[in-house]
């Protein structure tokens, strides 16, 4: 299954005050991860957004391993866990650069949604958008 | 003329590992001010972008003088410095409670504009925002 | 087991373009949550830090029910769900003021350390701060 | 004179309800335009940190021309506009790379200073880092 890389450098203004990234920051991290894998065959996320698919977040989890620090370069390693019509889960890693060392690892579910945030099914409503992730995933 | 006093506790996310709250976090304490500002006649800033009023920023600038710090509880004092159908510029002082000090001194200035982010003339195209803000600055 | 309440009023700077408030945003809410659960008592968190001990997030997470939007009024109803002299985990339901609707539920877990990110037991370590937590739970 | 580029691509994050990049936002940008300025030529604005000299902001400003959206690719120019023993001011334009339309200007002004944020001559103080900054900007 397809996992897609997407580096970053750790930013100033993501520090807080323990000298480490907040770990609120990890989210955008991971949103960075999503969009890139969106991207990454031709459909940008918000070209679904135009076609009135919302993805609105449902769950989101990260575990801490080692804390992530200012001007590190990161890989966020993203990946699709489960997708259905109505939902899509994925996976994060986020990986040192320098040394390969796994800092955190994240989850996301998110739902399929219209622009009113009601549950669609993505296959039944934009069947292109559904064929696209799947092409992606199948890469 | 008004001066609107809005209360902040310094939160952590909005510090870095300088010790001290970031700059760029100025910004939103200014915009927690002008809500404040506008909500205090009744009509919220939200009722604005409903009426197809919006108001982006077209210049934003802020001078530090001592830093904030977590828990530091901070008064936003929120003026309009200057006021003409087309443009609203606010000033805004940032005080730490505890003693008085004055902790920065900022100033933004917003553009009256349709959603498409194309300049109005408030006081034509929706008298109704033009005369609450006028009645709020002679309170 | 004592609940603290938090009230906060969102951000403009907290939405994104989906109209409703971006994800990540919930985590310094929590945060903001927890400073005021340790305030409660008299000993603030910054104090513990001044003490040596750091308290590193190991786990986040947050289920996203109903989208909290901009000058709702929130409150975040903060408890304990677990503690230990080497961790303590957390337990957040977000409220609509309004209406009572729960917005969202989330957790987070974290670690008793130095300031070096080393793991302490804070019950030996500090003993003053464990003591000042099992009273604030018991109250 | 020097002039560093930076790209970054727009976040989902950085967007709010306006649809557009929050003015807050683009601070953080030129916080990335400084950090690559300083690394370009080896010494990492965190290796001065670690050297005792901090460089806290003391004003910053933005003026915002057409706005930024997510998933734009945008160009930070810096330079430097002004260099003291005792201050360093910094310019930025933020270019949309796609068609060149220059997007928003910015400047910011920071102090050399200890860790206790007191003011120093940076030239008496930590010549090397004077040295460095003045090799970089004749490049």
């Amino acid at each position: 299954m397809k996992v897609y890389e997407t580096e970053l450098t750790v930013r100033y203004a993501e520090t807080d005050q323990m000298g480490i990234v907040h770990h609120s920051r990890y989210y955008p991290w991971f949103e960075v991860g999503r969009t890139e894998f969106f991207a990454s065959g031709g459909m940008r996320y918000g070209d679904m957004e135009k076609r009135g698919v919302m993805l609105p977040l449902v769950e989101t989890s990260c575990r801490y391993i080692v804390p992530a620090r200012y001007e590190d370069v990161v890989v966020i390693r993203t990946s699709v866990a489960e997708l259905s019509p109505v939902k899509i889960r994925f996976a994060y890693d986020v990986v040192r650069k320098a040394d390969g060392v796994l800092l955190a690892r994240g989850g996301t579910l998110l739902a399929f949604t219209d622009t009113n945030f009601r549950p669609i099914n993505v296959k039944k409503r934009v069947p292109e958008v559904w064929d696209y992730i799947n092409r992606l995933i199948a890469e």
